[in-house]
């Protein structure tokens, strides 16, 4: 069955992440093709609340495609946790004949959005828009693959010093409570251990691990440390080791939100533009409380209810065991 | 049933990718963890009939994961089609005992491995690297992610002085007869049009679609060529397209040979390595005559026969429609 | 003698630099602090005969000191080199009571600002804006610094699948009849020579050299070839060299137009602004007619008149004899 | 008058610089072009005292270039500091007849290397190389430029997520004692304010500059905080502006050791090419215990005396008051 949609709004929440203004992009562009109005909210549901909706023609959104950030601009907003918050919102839509909105974020925004769909009857569809790749019902998240990218090259240069003093550097990178980008990182980077958050890891074996390491003459070693691990942030676990092992000068690097900027990879553009495309094709014929998400190489839908209860990333056992191998 | 292999040697063949040093070291470490002897062969299967075979420890690999290139080198090698080229090079194997080779490269190296195995039983898998992402079995090939990120970078800045200039370029890419790499990166630098060798594209539409963009006042048009289409090269193309449309000034790139190198990305580094480990690890299972290949998240096994056979790359036909789409 | 400057109109022309837009900046904010006020120029002296000139204050110029091409736009224009071109483009400065020009540009818009000054008495100034580095007066223009990054990432990537082939490589850059691109991205990239526009090279030395690097076992060998050489473009060159010898496979790059564009560099973005600030500190003392440019570490002025007549890039023959020595 | 000069010896030593195996490829080749025996030392004065030093040929420079770290390797070296560790030192030099050394790295190196010339009479000349840009003699020292490039990368990206999300952002950025790269990278990354060893900055002056920010409409703020500023690290900074600024949420991020690596820029190769054969060059001529520097664009010695001795970098007041303007 087909809806009568007229006019659809889009908006970025939660953290940011490259490849929003790809599928920002697509989400207008779509639209506008399809004969639909099309509308941005500036800074999340903030704006919804504050009535920050401005229409957008496929002009407003050329030259982002390449873009870190948002164009829209992003917020964490409490208000729209609440009653009279969403009463609101659910006005300035009405007010302009709104009855679609499409979210790009993560679990928080996906929340909201499945609340304030169910209580107002507006077309929601959520796109999965996080440097975390935590989100069940898409095998990658929007921005992860740009984060793994910059985060390496962050790596490498730091090899390139760490390898030229025989030094043992520890990296925290970003993740919360999902390891994937930690794990992938490392085995991108050719870390020699990575600490994560779905698996303890004891000090004793990792410090063997890294006596492994001066025995077959290695000039240098990385530890990835995810922000989410049990054991702690990257200084308290350097500590706890130099305290151990003190064959090589020890630093410790926290990448910060680097990690969340640059311009998003050719994968995370593509990877964008499809689920803009996708999301308002999916809204034109009908569905809501959906999330469109990559599978395969298919996109998919998961419905809201779904992708927020199902915990999504599970540690890949392989990979960590390959880590472990690919690092003698 | 378990293989009692005993030393395993690994080639890289046919154009080389990036990524391929990320997947020589998962092959030799995966092999040396296992107990095996682990012998690198210098480019490609000449160096098996030249005998220019070389053991490789686990330090012989250190530091090459985010190198662009190979350091086994790679060459197309006409005497391995020969009876006497493939008896040579078996004698060469056999007087090292190596009982398994590795093969990292496209359709060409398969070939010949195929042949090599059937005729002299020694264990063989393959391992797609190339950056054309044309094989079947396969999602993605080894060295394809680097170089759509490779491309787009440049296009990037090719868009800056098209920008600058109102200008129309023609920037023509590899890919061989697939138009994978043209069409994804048409998606990922906004192009307005591209020419794929899967579908034949009409001047007419072309010109019609470039006179859309004046007409809505973009400031300037970017055409994919892919260098296998049916119409003649980037720069024939531009001169046709120039007799009948004359409101840009037109300008024609040939990115060559930049799209082969570079550092890997972090997708092309964990598909090497992935597809490194497994080949060893499914060798020693008993496994041969195989290739090892990314489906979905996982690694899975074709026959050789079948990536040999099978045309692999189908028009995304749904991809080129969004490309449309999104450029309005 | 201070001047009663107001009104300041800023216009890029020719050929777009890196750091153009770090610059416009430099020139908008440096009047609006001292109380001027600010015009931008589209599309360079077409922009000023048809009246295209916009009021531009603080934020207009935001978020663009990072960005590649020139958001004021840049063309040729051959109606302002006409009388009438000029009268009218005075007219509509003089409607607007602008009294100050600035352009950013290379010879051709010089000589356009000298003639356009010396008629009409308006105050400009020029500042050196070409990837080039052909202006007297400037130890390096704005843009030239980019550039060479640029390339040099270029043949970086090259040289990975050189060295995996055992392959000759000529690649040919920009520079028009100045050969310091060319000279300085030889030294950078470590190649095996470069052709010049300031001196011949015999082909027989060329090859001499290139079989120089196959006795001494070299894997690769890179030849820079600068646009302006004396000699052909590089597909000429490598015919020619190819006849007579043919130990490497040998391949053709023209890096085309990625050249020009990209992020700039720190160097170009410190460039940009030091000379964007200058110009309108310098028009607010009251001079006119003047180029800014860097000479040491200190901004320094040199008339039009001398910049447009002396020659400026010298064969830093020094240089071209240490490429030759580094390259054993 | 022209020495005897039959052996040199080179060693990069203290903190890594990019640009450093640029420097050492050329010191070595430009030897053995003189018909010279050259020999890296591993490790710095370390691989002196520890006999560490090996033979190098023209082939063992190939393809480094390109790279970040030293291939020599580096270290702080105590024993050099003892009279029995140089008494080592120059045991070893003598046993193999090596009659000059090279030195490369920043004043802790050249004060080791002036006593043990002054002591030993061994020629030595030193070549500046540290990011710092903390060296008299040398406008620009190896490392410097690719470290500001790196930093602005990085800031770029934050920039993307700062502006997405209106927040101040507090970044450290290395340097030591000299406020060059701070204030450097501050203009190239337009950021709002910096603060310098070389000059108390008031937290209330501090605090108007942001606020000035937020009545002009800025949608984020950065602050670049050198390491050695006097008020304290950007951790302490920044709690002090949060007590009196809430305008923005605030975030910080110490760059760290990525400062160090990558693949040097056009200028540090360059640079270090001409440094290192010009080392080379001015020992053959006779020269000793020099600085081979760059001033404007020439290579001019400077005695390793006044080197260390002459406090090297001035603030740059004029860039500082532009930083301000520039950010409005």
């Amino acid at each position: 069955m087909k809806s009568n949609l007229k006019n659809i709004a889009v908006l970025t929440s939660g953290g940011d992440a490259p490849g929003m203004n790809a599928c920002i992009r697509a989400v207008i562009r779509t639209g506008i093709y399809n004969g639909l109005n099309m509308f941005g909210v500036m800074q999340g549901y903030q704006g919804l609340i504050d009535n920050n909706i401005k229409p957008m023609d496929a002009r407003s959104v050329s030259n982002i495609l390449h873009m870190g950030g948002t164009i829209l601009k992003t917020a964490r907003c409490l208000a729209f946790k609440e009653e009279e918050g969403m009463e609101l919102a659910y006005k300035n839509l009405k007010a302009k004949d709104i009855d679609g909105l499409i979210v790009i974020g993560g679990d928080g925004t996906f929340t909201g959005a499945k609340r304030f769909g169910e209580k107002y009857g507006v077309n929601v569809i959520g796109i999965p828009g996080t440097i975390d790749n935590d989100l069940y019902g898409s095998d990658f998240t929007l921005g992860y693959d740009t984060a793994v990218n910059t985060i390496i090259e962050a790596i490498d240069k730091i090899r390139d010093t760490a390898d030229s003093h025989d030094r043992l550097f520890f990296i925290e990178v970003m993740g919360r409570d999902s390891g994937c980008i930690a794990l992938r990182t490392a085995i991108a980077s050719g870390a020699e251990a990575v600490l994560l958050p779905e698996k303890e890891t004891s000090l004793k074996e990792l410090i063997s691990k890294l006596k492994d390491g001066v025995n077959t003459k290695k000039s240098s070693s990385i530890v990835i440390v995810s922000e989410g691990n049990k054991y702690g942030g990257a200084y308290d676990i350097a500590k706890s080791v130099k305290r151990k092992f003190t064959h090589y000068d020890t630093k410790v690097t926290i990448l910060g939100h680097l990690q969340r900027g640059g311009s998003p990879s050719g994968f995370d553009r593509i990877l964008g533009s499809r689920l803009g495309y996708a999301a308002v094709n999916e809204m034109i014929k009908g569905e809501t409380m959906q999330m469109v998400g990559l599978r395969g190489n298919e996109i998919k839908l998961t419905s809201l209810e779904e992708a927020l209860n199902i915990h999504s990333y599970k540690l890949e056992a392989d990979l960590l065991e390959m880590t472990h191998v690919l690092s003698i």
